[in-house]
């Protein structure tokens, strides 16, 4: 970053903020292409680490990775009526190829794939024994969108697609349900993004879905976001690409399948979620530098100690298991690194100058502190392989907190009428309990009014005790459900 | 796999084995989208080690991974005049995005990425201090072939690109011969695949390159493989796509790229590279189990005493870092079960039945046998952990050695006459060394005679001593060069 730039505060644009975050920290930048962004080193290394994190889950949970085409016969999107009629009005189209030119039946790139994998995957399946399928695929896909915004909505983005078969509808709900609850565990535990579960409504499920559940966070402006999604498909897709198996009784049967994803929208996720007015703020885990160690010399000959002391600090945290990063660079002050280091959400600075190597020490600096936590203190060099690993650690717990704190504190219950739900809404913003009567009219009629919408019908974990009489309507409630704007 | 399919001999039809592999090992499917495939998860988790191998070797090296959009104006593409003039006529383009309907202006889907690349990166780059930019993505790309093979030549294929910009010719050719390097470091030490580098000649260049260097394999039917390109590009894409720098002294320079790739057609390099007439052979650092244990049993407590013993063997295995299969599947009798992962290139096997149990040992079977090694072997169950891994090293190199054994046997040099090379070339075809006068019509002459090309002008290291005096034409040689019939 050759000069520092000002960044708005998260009160006064929060929209403002987070364009610059994505700037600053140089996460990602514009292309030609409208819509299409490019993820650039920093902000694909956080992705490359979700992704890493994400990958080793679903493999223990027994699934496979594999590579579906990009694109499909426009014939073959038709197929599923609810599904073409969600996806049509999204998709790229390509209708000239090579030498020969128009093509003699259009392509569709794929906005998702299930249209595309379960006419292959049908040929798979002979009779139970060949199932479960466990199928996911990282990919990009495309989807035409109007308003796009870098990571929460682009025209291409990158995502992981699980796809599954199954014998009975129990077995594909277990999957849909194990499924979300990877998705909550990764996004708490190595995100530190507190996350509510729950069941879409029928307005919200995905096209061609029986039931889709979700994973809600909220953001530093009060809004929720979407975080990823897990489908119980039904026999739907099997029916409309005939994908049948032979029952141990010789009977042919439709499988039951599932989807679930989550994409590079998590990288906007995380932004919103923990960055403040000095720039990004990264949980460890997911840093791709979780140290980084800033040498301050004046003459040559310091330069040449401190360098030293710096490359045998370093050499010890990688040891250690730590991501460090060492910034030799010349022609920068320190300061403009620190400053750099902190707009780029770096978990720890340590500082080392010809003093510190003196008394064998470095001076070590959080992003972020908790409690009575000091920002910043000096360590002795021999503790610090020791130390830093549990110190990450801890960081990565005390975000967890403070965001759910924030949530908590963002969350009311027990909202009983459409003035009170509107007034939070206008006002402070958050999760909005209430009860609600199950009719699409009535959640229409509390959209319309204050554009928040049912995020889910929330897991039996995070539901009201006692659960609400009345709906917001004054009909008696069937669901409690959770109200927020969102991205 | 249902039932043993009968496998056509390497000798009979090697073309038919290759796509019986293809489908029995179940690496790939055809896709209902003509020339593409479908990676199914055994060949995509190749792959996968294929990419873990590279990438440690990438960002050993300096590169940073990035994402850069599937789709550009077509104007774009339309900037490097030769650039386009070899890729144009195989995009596939997009018209139709949107409820708006028809584009503007067509989009191209990659068929590379520099066309996309550099208009952006230019942005990043304002001095000397921010060179050099050192990138690679791994992505699909696609180009519109005639005539496909799955893995060797798709619509959509699976690769890494990539792309760096330097201040200096000579930084950018060191970068070039550098990944050059890389490419066969790893072709060597993990695909256990021996090529020869070297520069091609014009006519086999990239579109856009100053210079075009590759990695050429020998396939077991003597035909060769391009398995890894290298671009110096010059100031070409710089001067298309105005990429500038400021130099120390204060001057607007272009700068110089360079671009190099690999891609899913190594999975069908490695088939056609180790491959035999019981299927395929993989190389233990890129075999998705190194070891597969087939348990054998007769009655339920046989059954449940040899699954204990199998599955401690397995956890030892584990322990010792190797990856490992238990196959328990019933249904299924351990014949069917080595016939399978043979046919899968499974390099080791491990049989154990309730006499093993008794005696504490395994039987050891290796995928191939060189010199007086014997094929089965028994093993005390108490060495499994100790020796497997270096077992498996060993055959490591065994394959290596193997497959350098078969190419020198199929390379022939100081051929001086065209009838010389086109006897060799229609009779047991190969590498074929001779003299080249350097013009064009003579390597376009003993193409249209033998259907062979000059695969490189090779590396110092492969050339012959004394270097041949004269070309095939009789005219004084000025290179080396390498002939074959080629994928």
């Amino acid at each position: 970053m050759a000069a520092r730039k000002g960044l708005t505060s998260q009160a006064d644009d929060f929209s403002a903020w987070y364009n610059e975050i994505v700037e600053q920290a140089e996460l990602a930048s514009h292309a030609p292409v409208r819509g299409c962004m490019v993820i650039r080193p920093y902000g694909y290394r956080i992705w490359e680490l979700i992704q890493g994190g994400l990958d080793g889950m679903f493999k223990a949970t027994g699934h496979e990775n594999a590579y579906f085409p990009l694109l499909m016969p426009k014939s073959a999107l038709d197929r599923e009526a609810e599904h073409v009629e969600g996806f049509a009005p999204e998709t790229a189209i390509v209708t000239h190829a090579g030498r020969s030119g128009k093509l003699e039946e259009p392509l569709v790139i794929r906005p998702t794939s299930e249209a595309i994998i379960w006419p292959i995957v049908a040929d798979w399946i002979q009779s139970y024994r060949d199932l479960p399928v466990l199928l996911n695929q990282w990919a990009n896909v495309v989807r035409w969108e109007l308003r796009t915004r870098p990571f929460l909505r682009t025209t291409e983005f990158l995502w992981q697609e699980g796809h599954t078969a199954h014998a009975s509808s129990e077995e594909a709900q277990e999957e849909t349900i194990r499924m979300l609850g990877v998705y909550r565990t990764f996004m708490e535990d190595w995100m530190a993004m507190p996350v509510i579960t729950g069941e879409k409504t029928a307005s919200e499920r995905f096209a061609g879905a029986l039931r889709t559940y979700a994973c809600e966070g909220l953001m530093k402006d009060n809004k929720a976001l979407q975080a990823g999604t897990s489908h119980h498909l039904g026999q739907n897709f099997a029916r409309a690409f005939d994908v049948r198996y032979q029952t141990e009784d010789g009977e042919h049967e439709y499988v039951w399948s599932t989807s679930w994803g989550v994409s590079t929208r998590l990288v906007g996720a995380l932004i919103m979620t923990h960055g403040d007015d000095a720039g990004l703020v990264l949980p460890p885990r997911l840093a791709p530098h979780q140290v980084v160690i800033v040498p301050i010399w004046k003459s040559e000959e310091q330069q040449a100690q401190v360098l030293d002391a710096a490359a045998a600090v370093r050499r010890s945290l990688e040891e250690a298991g730590v991501r460090v990063h060492l910034d030799a660079r010349e022609g920068l002050n320190p300061g403009a690194k620190y400053y750099e280091w902190e707009r780029r959400g770096v978990p720890l600075r340590l500082e080392i100058g010809p003093r510190d190597v003196e008394s064998g020490s470095v001076m070590m600096v959080r992003r972020f502190v908790t409690g009575d936590a000091e920002r910043k203190t000096p360590m002795p060099v021999a503790d610090v392989a020791g130390r830093i690993p549990l110190l990450l650690d801890e960081m990565q717990d005390e975000l967890l907190a403070l965001a759910a704190e924030r949530r908590e504190a963002a969350t009311a219950r027990g909202v009983q009428t459409l003035d009170e739900l509107a007034e939070i809404i206008d006002g402070v913003g958050g999760f909005v309990y209430s009860g609600w009567c199950g009719s699409d009219e009535c959640e229409t009629m509390v959209k319309e009014r204050t554009k928040a919408t049912i995020r889910v019908i929330p897991d039996e974990e995070y539901r009201s005790d006692p659960a609400p009489a009345r709906c917001l309507c004054g009909e008696p409630s069937v669901h409690e459900v959770v109200w927020a704007r969102a991205y």
